[in-house]
């Protein structure tokens, strides 16, 4: 097959080369497989191209983006094509004007965040791996961020979408207009859809103008519940902040032994709280915030410069990778509970961790309720791996019986596949899986991915 | 029919009265048609049983709000039977801490904004008739409004529902949480989708804490392409009101001879423009937009205190009505085109309208370029009428050609059905049509809207 792929493509980069099937064979989930090959497709109609060849020849194609997907989405099944799209990777339209941009699903997150601020817009979404990460994985995954909080997930700035479907045939949805009501709305069945109904081939997204001002506040807490108590009371105080990123006392250790900032040893909560708008109004929503966290005891201090800032922030984003040195495996988590629910989900993930002598990580996203549940172990110690595996169920669990969901960014992929029945009823998965067979009749469009 | 349909729900109220047959047999579209009974189901429970009787005997299930819909959507079809959801209206809980609400289908939008903002929480999405049409209807037809520039629409506000399908099956989709990413996005399949794919029991809508504070400017203009070269700028100066409407010299006219308030009558254009947020914040954002509305030669005013600004929104919210004093028939349609072609549109419309010798009055949300476009003609004189239609078709065609939507937020119904081929390709709506047989393999809900 391998041959007669490289020749039904001659204009199009095809590889099978050992480094190439092993290097895309990967993503964060830490799973891996080899695919047959990999397709770099430059256009959209490169992109038809594959897909009929692949509709044709019942070949199983995998869309990847950069590859930072922490469920297994990106990874091949047997005998399947990577369909890498990082060199359509152009920014085609910035439209000032109607505040919205036509760009390639390529385009690395943190590179468009740059250059639309270079025109004093903005586009919200950044998840922590802004600066690999792909729009066109954000799109597929659905993906969130610290700022979720105050302005959404990705569904929410994607105002059309070009996909191409497993038959080849290109599809156009949505609209370029705030508003459209024409038909089901199939762009935000894209988004999130994780790469199994379409190939997305461009996408039009909303943009805001850049807030004028930005506070960064990191406030440090001796009690783990009074962080909890601080986000509550803040929210009430009518404070919508637009991040409210917390660490836990182990995810704060990793960090300082990973890139020391300084931290105190005797801290157990930390939250990064950041506020965007009109300088005076930002001013005083930084007081109210300082007077509700030093009421309960915790230490508020204010980052003075870009720099400061911007030196909090690579510590929050270096979360993930310094738990590493922690331990050889993580399983990781994306819970979300209601974000009263996050003191007593907190407590609960405490006692499992300790009952089950494995270190839990917390970090993440205080304001929206979204936990990053980290689940130390090694993967080489058989028992212990299990064990990890085993607590993965009571976490979804307990995470359902506090009114929550068990992935609140990552998506389902191939880790959570197992769990969705724990959420999803048998006439909703019926639902989707019905969809599935609409876009995709041949199953060739990242198979075996979301459904068990 | 009618009399097994009295006797199989012994404990709902059902009517065959001839008054309630013509009371149900319409909506805000002037389309008309008898239903052989109307049901009032009191909960959940109530429309399992409906359903399933209706599936079982093939009975044609219409699901209806309050009646306001523009395009027919609750009209009913031959034989079917009214689903209406007015009793169904209790707000379930008023989820302060993490900012959301459940609430039934029946709630009215009006009520419902005025119980949140007595607890300090806000809902933005305000359709002009507001104070009638309830929350299920706003969520099947994915209402705007003016706020929706600010704050987006109907889908920006749904984060789960629970939904009785057309066999009787319960499901319930989306999530309590910001984020939520397990599985395809059924919440936001439902909603917009006309009630052609289930009937919606249970809404979770997520709230805002109010703004502190609303600036209400009137903008008057001499000229038209005035009022939109000020609707670019303001935009274009980084400030993004809350609305910012538009009415022209007709439906100024049209709400002076209905309501007067004292318009001048030399003016070709109103701008309703309103702030909220920081009371700092949008003190000097009132100020640059009266800066840049003067430096066009417009007068400014400002609403002085909360009863002078309910009377100049009872005017906007008056148009509509009014303008039934022109003309006894109205072909109302709500087009939407990228802000800045909003001058240009209107040229066209203009244009259209000189040549065809119909009046056309437009009005609406110009912020987000959603233009209400009413051709002003009588239903009995037939030659007038047909070349009201004829005007549609030219619309929507000009409408596309400029980057729009032939529907922003009145949806298709029975009105709009003969035109989505000019928006949407044929593969698209074979996916859409491939949906609602998932959903409604019968065909009994809600049947022959949508698609032609």
């Amino acid at each position: 097959m391998n041959r007669l792929l490289l020749e039904a493509f001659p204009d199009i980069k095809v590889s099978v080369e050992p480094e190439d099937l092993l290097c895309y064979g990967f993503d964060a989930s830490g799973l891996e497989a080899s695919p047959s090959a990999v397709v770099w497709p430059k256009d959209t109609g490169d992109v038809v191209k594959i897909m009929k060849y692949a509709y044709e020849n019942n070949i199983p194609v995998i869309p990847r983006g950069a590859g930072t997907g922490m469920t297994g989405g990106a990874v091949p099944s047997k005998g399947a094509i990577i369909l890498s799209l990082e060199k359509m990777n152009r920014i085609l339209e910035i439209d000032s004007e109607n505040l919205n941009v036509l760009c390639e699903p390529g385009v690395i997150n943190g590179r468009f965040q740059r250059e639309l601020e270079r025109l004093g817009l903005f586009y919200p979404p950044d998840p922590a791996s802004m600066n690999f990460c792909t729009i066109g994985g954000n799109v597929a995954e659905n993906a969130g961020g610290p700022r979720a909080l105050k302005y959404g997930v990705t569904r929410d700035y994607v105002m059309g979408l070009e996909a191409v479907l497993p038959d080849g045939n290109i599809i156009h949805t949505g609209v370029r207009t705030t508003k459209g009501v024409v038909g089901y709305d199939l762009t935000r069945l894209l988004v999130g859809s994780e790469g199994t109904l379409a190939v997305i081939t461009k996408i039009r997204l909303r943009v805001l103008p850049l807030p004028e001002d930005v506070i960064t506040l990191l406030v440090l807490f001796k009690n783990l519940e009074a962080s909890g108590h601080a986000v509550s009371k803040i929210i009430a105080s009518r404070i919508i902040p637009r991040t409210l990123e917390f660490l836990d006392s182990e995810a704060m250790m990793a960090v300082e032994n990973f890139k020391p900032i300084g931290l105190p040893k005797d801290i157990e909560a930390l939250l990064l709280i950041e506020l965007d708008g009109h300088p005076s109004a930002i001013t005083k929503e930084a007081e109210k915030i300082s007077e509700i966290c030093r009421s309960l005891d915790a230490e508020v201090s204010m980052a003075e410069d870009e720099a400061a800032r911007e030196k909090l922030w690579e510590c929050r984003r270096a979360v993930s990778p310094a738990l590493y040195r922690l331990k050889p495996t993580k399983i990781n988590e994306d819970i979300v509970v209601p974000r009263n629910k996050i003191p007593e989900m907190l407590k609960r993930l405490r006692r499992l961790s300790e009952e089950s002598r494995i270190k839990i990580v917390n970090f993440g996203h205080a304001g929206d309720g979204n936990i990053h549940v980290n689940i130390m172990v090694d993967r080489e110690d058989k028992e212990e791996y299990e064990k990890g595996i085993k607590l993965v169920g009571q976490i979804f669990k307990d995470t359902l019986e506090l009114g929550g969901t068990i992935s609140g960014e990552h998506g389902i992929g191939l880790t959570k596949a197992g769990y969705i029945g724990m959420e999803l009823s048998k006439p909703e998965i019926e639902i989707m899986k019905s969809v599935k067979k609409i876009f995709d009749p041949k199953n060739i469009l990242n198979p075996e991915k979301i459904f068990p």
